[in-house]
């Protein structure tokens, strides 16, 4: 596609494709505002964004529907946790203890002596945001990338992403025009499209950092390129991820029919298009599990994939996992017709995770899962140990049931462990985290939840400063009566 | 250098050399104990390492003297700097906060509505930690980056300094018995050597950070290093600062005298070998203020450099920037002689410093100090953005002196902005923060100071676990008492 700049002031939306230098310029003049702005206005800002993005949602979700066929009632909720994500991040700034504000007042007696020293986080700069497909509305235009990086009080500009172009753009200007109605700084919000213009806005001098949400392929050659910057900066990108759920003979025992069709309805849901879809279940051997899964998959589960590259990419990982003599295919066919998603149960054993892991627990993108059969807890913790990092991994077991050695390893390869239900949804709270070790993310912060905006923010400390030149946070009286550490102790106004 | 393993049970300094795959085997193993082991224990691992390191004093500071040139009395106070930081650690994961404890209980009226969620933070695993040349007791083997990992319960692999083998030796003896004597895990501590192991250290599958204190041409090739592995990993590198300076009119007319001898004592502290050095003084033109500085130079300060390379970079250095035709020698002479560090005095314009910055603001390891006249506030503060990233930048006003754009300036170029004084010293405490904007650091967290640990943690969530499955300190009950946030609200114990 052709690389262009989306204006974004409202109603320009056929006009002049400004150059990506003046959107960076005109961030990097906006940061001057930003920086010096209070966390009441920047949370006014968020708001007004998330009012007018409510208002608009009987035009967008029609919109976002077209583009990439979700449903209205996926996408109606998906705006509605879009919203409450940006008026949850407005509520953290103003509660303040995200700053980290730290006082120590002199003390000759420590080694070495210390001057009167006063740390708090402050925003980075301009910030790149690229959006996923998988959520139009929840990790794109306006996504948590977004409302971390301008609660931070960091100016964005986003990349489009090319599955939604119209959706983006119109995104686009409701945020832009809601941002400059509330008194935003003119340029705290830009939108770019173009995979070329996407390369440009990674390697740009006022880019500070980057939000990613997408492939593997793409967020490592987007990391290579952060990283190998004459000043490298901090790429956030949530890549990849097979999410192991492990069932214990005692829980397959209890209640195989409502775990066969717990998984069933989370492999498929969305057609199977999310970060956390459970890819890989290890279950006892001869326990005829994906048998049961299979025969309780959705009747209407077969929908059509957000883009004609993942339904490809779908249709060849399939192939080339239903091709080797260690997997069954247990129900669907892996050969995709016509950009359907088709669920497919597969199957296998620990032996042949353990003998070539990657080719058995790469991400399949779609809804697949691979219900692989195990001798005893160790032989699935052995292998469970060759998948590597990710986002999620599950435990179903009985109440009272010893876990033994399942907790430790669950908690090594995943940022998120649960201990029921399945991994899809991924609520928007202060204890969230969404991102676990490579190649689950590239960072070792979270991007949903509320420290999310950690990633966008760094440490400065105020040596001997007169008060009144101090930020607010951090002068003596605590005006603004935010949580405190002062002289090592934690302080609640 | 030959590249070995310097086995670190004591006794044993003259023994085999094992192999770095098995130091970093018994890493691993030494993780599954720490990353179980409470912070009640870590902190007497700690304790019992620093009370180790004072008894060994008398031993280890004419060691270091004989290693490095320093004297004995700023040895001793860095050994005394040194145990306090490990103490300082022991103190501050007892009290809990570092871990950011969160529980988000079940809410159904939530978008989306949200299950049971508790999240903390976790040691990432066995941590690479490379010492600098200038602080062989506080940045080197027992220092910062080996006591905030261990703190926060990863292993260290400590990668020895070159330019004081011996030191390291005995240190990582010292160190590693006293572990051992505390009941900590085999392994939590090893000691390796030589350019081509370090190499294999950044690069070593079982190592998840590298903590690193260097040279900016040293720090970037490991920083591409751990980037381009195949599973990226952190690293923590502080790598190059000019620690820029501003003096007002106002300051200079009621204050010359001071400021030039506070100035002379800072630049040359140490023969200037600290990465806090003051390496460019902004001073309104005409004010006489390099001949005053030249003037104040104590007597008694041209000592021998570290090592060789320093001493050679440092009078290539110099000669580089002697040699150009707006920049004038105030005092010293740039051609060292026999690798002692005899301080310079330079000036110039900020007419010079815009147009070339690189080479006049190349950081100068050694007793140097630039003074650069500018004509007025914005023509300093045009001057100084084009410094880029420090680790410090110090504004001398005077009281109630009108700050204008100095402040916005000067924090967005640092970690550390000081209104007294001078940058050299930094303080080991809860507000520290040590880095900065590229190519001060390479990351948004301090090397010194508490929230020097968060480098090495990760976090993790538990979705709807049972409670006698959750870690202590994200039980119900709370049975550590310790700072948590519950449901959005920061309690206290």
């Amino acid at each position: 596609m052709t690389d262009t700049v989306t204006p974004t002031a409202s109603g320009a939306a056929a006009a002049a494709t400004p150059h990506l230098d003046d959107v960076a310029a005109a961030a990097r003049t906006a940061f001057g505002a930003t920086v010096a702005s209070t966390a009441a206005e920047r949370a006014r800002w968020l708001t007004a964004a998330a009012d007018a993005l409510d208002a608009a949602g009987p035009e967008l979700v029609p919109l976002a529907d077209g583009e990439t066929h979700l449903g209205a009632t996926r996408l109606t909720g998906e705006l509605a946790r879009t919203t409450a994500q940006l008026r949850l991040f407005a509520a953290a700034i103003v509660e303040g203890s995200y700053l980290e504000a730290t006082i120590d007042h002199p003390d000759a007696t420590t080694i070495p002596p210390r001057p009167d020293l006063r740390r708090m986080l402050r925003p980075l700069g301009p910030v790149a945001v690229f959006g996923a497909s998988n959520f139009p509305f929840a990790f794109s235009v306006a996504g948590g990338d977004t409302a971390s990086a301008l609660a931070a009080g960091c100016p964005v500009i986003v990349k489009g992403h090319p599955a939604h172009p119209r959706l983006s753009r119109r995104t686009a200007e409701i945020v832009a025009g809601a941002l400059a109605a509330a008194g935003a700084p003119d340029g705290i919000f830009g939108h770019v499209e173009g995979h070329e213009t996407g390369i440009a806005l990674v390697r740009h001098p006022e880019i500070r950092a980057v939000g990613f949400t997408g492939s593997l392929h793409g967020g490592r050659a987007l990391f290579d390129l952060a990283v190998s910057r004459p000043d490298p900066i901090p790429f956030y990108g949530e890549l990849s991820a097979v999410n192991p759920v492990l069932i214990t003979a005692a829980a397959l025992d209890a209640r195989a029919d409502e775990l066969a069709s717990g998984l069933a309805a989370s492999f498929t849901l969305g057609a199977g298009q999310f970060c956390t879809n459970p890819g890989v279940v290890f279950v006892p051997e001869g326990s005829g599990f994906a048998a049961r899964v299979a025969a309780a998959v959705p009747s209407d589960a077969a929908v059509p994939m957000l883009t004609d590259g993942i339904a490809s990419a779908f249709a060849d990982g399939l192939g080339a996992l239903a091709a080797r003599p260690d997997v069954s295919v247990v129900a669907g066919d892996p050969v995709q017709q016509r950009g359907t998603g088709a669920p497919v149960v597969l199957s296998t054993t620990t032996t042949a995770v353990r003998e070539e892991p990657s080719a058995l627990l790469t991400e399949c993108f779609g809804p697949s899962t691979l219900v692989v059969e195990y001798s005893d807890v160790d032989d699935a913790l052995d292998a469970i140990r060759a998948v590597g990092g990710s986002l999620t991994a599950t435990v179903h077991a009985q109440p009272g049931e010893e876990l033994g050695d399942i907790l430790a390893v669950l908690t090594e390869i995943a940022g998120r462990v649960l201990f029921a239900g399945w991994p899809t949804g991924v609520a928007v709270s202060w204890a969230q985290q969404h991102g676990g070790p490579w190649p689950a993310t590239t960072s070792i912060h979270t991007s949903v939840g509320v420290t999310a905006m950690r990633r966008f923010l760094r440490p400065v400390a105020y040596q001997d400063a007169p008060d009144a030149a101090l930020p607010a946070e951090l002068r003596e009286s605590n005006p603004l009566g935010i949580p405190r550490r002062v002289d090592g102790v934690l302080e609640l106004p």
